[in-house]
C-alpha cells in the first residue's frame, strides 16, 4: 500500500516560494529537525499562509493563564472531534513535549474525560468542545463555570479561540487530505535525555 | 426589553486602539456608514484582530472562479448552519448587496435547496455546507462532483477555505456573543436609484 | 437565474375554488393586500386547506397568556429549526409587524438565545423547540420550569400546540416547495407612518 | 406501580362536552367498543379537537392510490421514530386490523426494514421518514424515486400529508402524555371469527 | 408478499449441529415449545453460539439486585433504541411473562418515560440508553443517580453489562437480518390461567 | 496529577481468581511481559470473564478471508467512533505489531478515510462502522458492496461480528472506566531487531 500524497494540491518547492514564508519554513525545520507538512501544503496560497500563522502564533505563543501543554490540549481534544488526522497527529507530538508526558494526547484525543487532568483542565475541555461542536449553545452560565474553575475572562477567550482556529484549521486539514509527517508519531514518547529537553 | 449588548468582552474605544487597527476601522466606516460590531468587539485583542482580517480579505476580496457575490452565500449558508446571528445578518446584507437580490441571503440562511440559485451554485453550497458540517467524510468524489460544474482546483480551495473560516469566525462570534448592528438587516432590501449604485 | 415555482403542485385558480375557500382568500388578500401563497398552495386540496386554517385560528387568533407577538416567536423559532423557508419569511414578517420590531424575526429564527427577547420568552422558546426536535423527552420538569417562569397549563398547552401545528406546516411546506411571496421579505421592517399601523 | 393518567390535562366529562363533539365520541364508542383517549383527551380544547378529526379524516377516510392500511402503515413508522407511544400502540392496533396481519404493526414501528411489506410499500416508507425526520432535505430526486414505484403526484401528497399530520399528532401526544387505551394492546393480534371481519 | 427469511445466512439442520449445540436447543423448545430464531441462526457459527449464550446465562439468569423482568426491561429498551426487530419482539415477549404485565414491553420499547414503572426503573433504563447510545460520556455522577435510588456497585455493573450485550446482540441480529418467530408477537399478551404460570 | 485507577471495580487479586482464569491471565503475561488492564479488570466477573474471552477468541484467533491485522484494524476503528480509550490504545498497539506499521493504528483511529489503507479495507472498515453505529440501516446492498471487493459471505459475518463484539467490550470499558497499561502507547512504534518480531 502506497502512503497517501501530503495534499490534494501541489506543494511548492522551496526555493519557489516568497522569501518570508521561506524563512519562516527554514526556521521552524531547523528547530523541529523537519518541516511540518502545514507549512509545505498551506504555502500553496501565501496570503492565507501568512495569515493562518499569524493567528496560529497569536494564539498559541501568547502569555496568559493557560500553559502551552493547555493551549495544545485543547488542540488535541478539538481536533479529535473533528477526526482530523494531521492535527491530532502533530499537535498530539507537540503535547507530549510540552507536558512531559507520553500517554496524555492520545488520551485527549480519544476521549478527555478518562485523561489524567485536573478538573480544571476537564472543565477547560468541555468548554473547548461546546466551541466545537456546538457554538450556538454558549450561554452566560458556561462562563460561570469556568470562572468558579478560577479562569478570567480573558482565559476564557484564549479556549474559546484556540478551538475556534482549530475549527478552521481542521477543516482545511481535512478538505485538501493533508498528512501529518511520519515522525510526529513516535515524538515525545520516549523518555528524553535530560540534555534533549527543549 | 433592553438590547443584548454587542460583546460579552469590553469594547475598546477607538482613540485607544493601535494606528494600524484606527486606520482599517475608519476606512470600513466610510465605506459602509457605519462599523461593523465585528471590526470594534474582535479589536479587543490587536494581533488575531490583524490576523483575522488578513485572513478574511485572502479570501473574500480574491480574484478568481467564484463571484463576490458567490463568496458571501458561502458565508451566509454556513452561518446559517452554525446559527451565528452576528455572520447571517452582516454577510447577509453584503450578498444582497453584491447580488442585487433583495431575497437571496434568507433563502441560503434557511434553505440553500429553496434558493433562487444556479445548480452551479447549488453545488458550490453543498460542498461549503460539508466542509462546515462533517469535514471528516470529504473526499476525492467530492471534488469530482465540483469538477463536474466547472470549478476547477483552485476554485475548491476557496468554497472550501471561506466555509473553514467561518467555522472559525461563527464560533467567535457565538462564544462572545457578538451583536450585528441594527443597520445590517434592512441593508440591500429597498431598490435602490441608479446612482447609488455601489 | 429564473425564480423556483411557488409549489411543486398545481396552484388552482381563484374561481375554480370553493365559494367558502374562495372567500377566505379574498378576505386574506383585503387585508394584506397579496395572496400569501399558504392559501394558494393548500387549496388543492380543499378539505385539508379547511382544517388547516381552522387549527390554525384556533391556536393563532386565541386570547390567552401569550401575545399575538409571541405566538409568532414561537412559529418562527420552531420554522427555523425545520429549516422551512415559507414559514420563517412569512411568519417573520407578521412577527414583525405584530412585535413592532423591525429585527426581532431574523433574530429568533437565526438563534433565539442571541434575541433581544425576556427570560419568559427564552423559556417559551426553549419549550416549543423541545417540542419540535425532541418532543418524546419532555417530562413532568419541563412543566415545572414554565410555571416557574409564570405560565399556567393552557399557555403551556399553547406553545406546544403551536410548536405541533408548525411540525406540519413546516413539513407540508418543505414537501410542496412552497415559495414565500416575495412582499414577506420586506413587510415590517420599515418605521411605519402612526396611521398605518394595523 | 399505579399506571399513569391518560393525560397531563383535565380530561372532560361526556356531559360537558358540546353536542357534536359529544356525537362523535359515541359514535366511535359504538363502532370500537371503547372511547379511545385521543378523543377524551382533546376535547379539553374543542375548536382544535374539530380541526384535529377533520384534518385526520381528510387524510386518513380519503379514496386513492394508497390502501387504508398502507395510510397506517405511514402512520406507525412515523410514529415510532418519534417515539409515540399513543399513536404506535393505536395506529399499530388499526394497522394490524386493516392489513389482517397481526404481525405487520410490530415490524414497522421498530424497523421497517426488516417488514414484510413490498418494495413499494418500502419506498412510501422512506419517504414518510424523511418527511417526519428530515423535511428539508427534500428534492425533486425524491419524487422521482416515488414515481419509478408506480405513485402518482396525488399519491405522494397523501404519504407526505399523512406523515406532517401525524408529527403533529405525535407531538401533542408527547406534550399532554396521553396513554393509549389497554384495549389497542391486543387488538388484530387474534386470529377472527369469519363473522367478526368488519 | 412472502414473510422476509429468518437469516441472510444459512441455517443449519439440527441434525447437522454439535451435540452440546442441539442439546441447548433441544432444552429451549422444550421449555417454550418452539425454538427461538436467535439458537438456530447463532448456530451457524458454533463456536460463537456457545460464547453468546454463557455470556447470556451470566447475565440474565444471575440472582442479584435486580429482578428478571428488570433485566428484560434493560433488554427491551436498549433494542428499541437500536431498532432491532429480533429482540424487541422475543424479549418483549419475556418481559411481558416475567412481569405478568401484558403492556408493559410495548412501552419500553416504544418510550420508556410513558411506561408505567418505578422511578427507581427509570433511572435503571436511563443509565442502560446511555450505555447503549453515548457509553463515552459516562461519569461517576451518574453512578451517583443510580445510589441514590438503591443500586449498588453490582447493580449498576449488571445494567450496563446487559445494555453492553445486547449491543452485541441487536448489531448482530440487525447485521443477519434475524427474523423473530411469529409465536413471539403474541405471548404473554393474554391472561394466563392460573396453572399455565411458568 | 494522580493518574486515574484502572476501574471503577475492585481488582481482584490473582492469588484469589479462579484456577483457569489465573492460568489465562499467567499465560498472557508471559507472552505479553504485562497483564493487559481488561483481564485483571474484567475478571471481577469470572463468569463474564470467560464468555468475554471465549467470544473474542472465537473471533479474533480464527482463519479466514481476514488477516489478524484486518480484524484489529476493524477493533481500531470501530472502538475510535466510541471514543473508548482503552480498546484504541490497546488494540492500537496490537494492530501495530500485526501490521507491523507505527503508523496504522493512529490513521485508523482517528480517521480511517486518511488512513494507508487498500480499498477492500476501507469497504471493510465502512461496513464495520456501519455496524458499529447504525446497524439498523444495514441492507442487501451493503452486502453487495463488500461482495464486489471480493470479501465472501463469511467474511463479512467476520467483519460485522468483530465489530458488535468490540461494540460490547467498548461499552464495558466505558462503563467501568477500564485504564489502558501505560506500556501499550509505545508497543509497535519502534522498529524491531529482527530476532524481537513475535
Amino acid at each position: 500500500m502506497k502512503p497517501l500524497p501530503i495534499s490534494r494540491y501541489p506543494v511548492p518547492r522551496l526555493e519557489s516560494l516568497p522569501e518570508d514564508i521561506r524563512a519562516r519554513i527554514e526556521q521552524v525545520q531547523e528547530k523541529a529537525g523537519f518541516v511540518p507538512n502545514v507549512f509545505l501544503t498551506l504555502a500553496h496560497r501565501p496570503d492565507e499562509f501568512r495569515a493562518f500563522f499569524a493567528y496560529h502564533d497569536a494564539l498559541m505563543e501568547k502569555q496568559g493563564g493557560l500553559s502551552k501543554a493547555e493551549r495544545e490540549m485543547i488542540v488535541v481534544a478539538t481536533s479529535g472531534a473533528n477526526d482530523c488526522l494531521y492535527c491530532v497527529i502533530a499537535h498530539g507530538a507537540i503535547l507530549r513535549i510540552y507536558a512531559k508526558n507520553p500517554l496524555i494526547a492520545d488520551q485527549v484525543a480519544t476521549n478527555h474525560r478518562k485523561a489524567d487532568i485536573t478538573p480544571r483542565q476537564r472543565a477547560m475541555l468541555d468548554f473547548a468542545l461546546q466551541v466545537a461542536l456546538d457554538s450556538a449553545s454558549i450561554g452566560d452560565e458556561d462562563f460561570e463555570r469556568l470562572r468558579a474553575h478560577g479562569f478570567d475572562a480573558e482565559d476564557i477567550w484564549d479556549i474559546g479561540a484556540i478551538a475556534a482556529f482549530f475549527a478552521l484549521s481542521n477543516r482545511m486539514a481535512n478538505m485538501i487530505g493533508m498528512r501529518p509527517n511520519d515522525e510526529f508519531y513516535l515524538l515525545g514518547r520516549l523518555p528524553k535525555p535530560a540534555a534533549a529537553n527543549r
